[in-house]
């Protein structure tokens, strides 16, 4: 039964990383994924897709990994001490976009199952992922939009799910030494068993499927927005919170490191150009100010407008 | 006792922040530092001197801070359980020079001082500190002078703390993932305590008092060496690992995250600009690829040539 599941998880995966690759190079004029399959020495491996350099997009990857272990890393075990001494393999993707144009936010996803053997027992099996968006400038529109989408891939498995991986993702997505969120969230779960094994994959499968619909429709309709060298000059500023974030808090990328990942794939989620400034604070009204007062909170963008917080 | 103790250390880290500060802007051409002085809300405060976008100097940053608190955090007290609930004191001056042309290394360099006090007895205080140097293209008599001058430091106070700090330097300065040392060391020290206060105090003052001795020679030296695109594009992409290092091992910028200490004095230490390319590795026999092989691991700089590591 475990390899059951585990077939059918890296057929979807690996299903939805191609089509993912071949949505972003749809858009993209000039640049092409290269593929890098790797073998991790203690077991498993995986397939990172990069592009690098392009028009549209400065920066994509969209990794696909297996890795097998004989005990879960810390990061991933803390919640679960049950297992934490069993062999484990983890299937996921990991996917980032940066694109070049500061009008077209940043975005990232993931979806991951661990399936740990404990003995000759039935496996213990978890799944977790979601998908969240970091604009530069905000555009109320597009969070609603995007917010849309994270609750349609959501309803079909019951009301409670959209605002609970909602708020979910804007506790997980902070960065508390900012007291800001790293970007308008999305949907983040852990450590998530439905029903059974089916209900789980179904709902986990249901999420990866919303993204291309939540994201490309932004993508497309930002991509060709003129800009400034202030604005780029933010985009690349703001950059380096997604940097902070991501090697002081992300556990994804804390997993990595402690289970001997592959670091330049853990590592391609960090964005192409990056700038620090000392003390920078936005003008007083200006479109930056606007991304700080409005976006880096946690909203409830599917209330009507009129009472939208 | 206790407040002569803090008393003389303040007057000296900050006489030494203000001649740090005059030695660079001496070298600078048109940039000039700016001062903010900033106060905790939990208790004491600090003096943040930085730099930026100067001609010579892209980013320097020289602080002082003093802070205060009932209760020392995590990252300071691990390794001394009986003072981490008693109220402290924390002094130090932390500097980070980013020069602009790739052939200047960058340096940092740290002195702090910690006084806990449990109960009425004597004060428990010890320090911390050290310099160290990352080139991003290497040269074998900078390295040779910089271990030099690290060595004088320290003999005064006897032979065995040269070869201590600097291995503990290379230790501590060592990113796990890339098994890679960040530069090529220099002194590393926490937990001191020599003889008495006086002595270990006169050993702090030693390592501060050569920290100009040790960098302002190559400054000098290297500043006006003409550098291509290439080189740059190398110094930016090797910035990356000072950002990975620091989000993701530094104790001081941990320190700081965990004590609530002024966000924007902390993260001065990330390079003005950085970027990241996925799988990069630099051609064969290049002076990329020397960096690496000859600079970014442990050596021994101070043996004869003809034996040297």
């Amino acid at each position: 039964m475990r390899n059951t599941m585990i077939g059918t998880v890296h057929k979807y995966l690996t299903g939805l990383q191609d089509q993912i690759c071949l949505a972003l190079e749809d858009v993209e004029t000039t640049a092409r994924f290269g593929r890098d399959e790797w073998v991790r020495p203690e077991g498993g491996g995986g397939c990172s897709c990069v592009l690098e350099e392009g028009t549209v997009l400065e920066k994509a990857g969209v990794n696909f990994s297996h890795i097998k272990g004989q005990r879960l890393p810390a990061a991933a075990s803390a919640r679960r001490p049950e297992v934490a001494d069993s062999p484990f393999e983890a299937l996921g993707i990991s996917l980032i976009v940066h694109p070049r144009n500061p009008y077209v936010p940043t975005t990232h996803a993931n979806l991951r199952c661990f399936i740990a053997q404990i003995d000759r027992d039935d496996p213990v099996w978890w799944f977790g992922g979601g998908f969240d968006l970091t604009p530069y400038y905000g555009f109320e529109e597009d969070a609603v939009h995007w917010h849309t989408v994270a609750k349609s891939a959501c309803d079909p498995f019951g009301d409670d799910l959209y605002p609970k991986f909602k708020q979910c993702c804007d506790e997980y997505f902070y960065i508390k030494h900012r007291d800001e969120t790293r970007g308008i969230g999305g949907l983040f779960f852990d450590d998530l068993q439905l029903e059974d094994f089916d209900t789980s994959f179904a709902f986990v499968r249901s999420v990866g499927n919303h993204f291309l619909p939540a994201y490309q429709p932004i993508l497309q309709q930002r991509k060709d927005t003129p800009y400034t060298d202030t604005q780029r000059d933010f985009q690349l500023y703001r950059r380096g919170r997604y940097v902070e974030f991501n090697l002081v808090y992300d556990r994804g990328t804390l997993f990595g490191l402690q289970s001997h990942g592959r670091i330049e794939s853990i590592l391609v989620s960090l964005p192409p150009k990056v700038s620090w400034k000392y003390d920078w604070l936005p003008e007083p009204d200006s479109a930056e100010a606007t991304l700080y007062r409005d976006f880096l909170r946690p909203r409830n963008w599917l209330q009507k407008s009129s009472d939208r917080d």
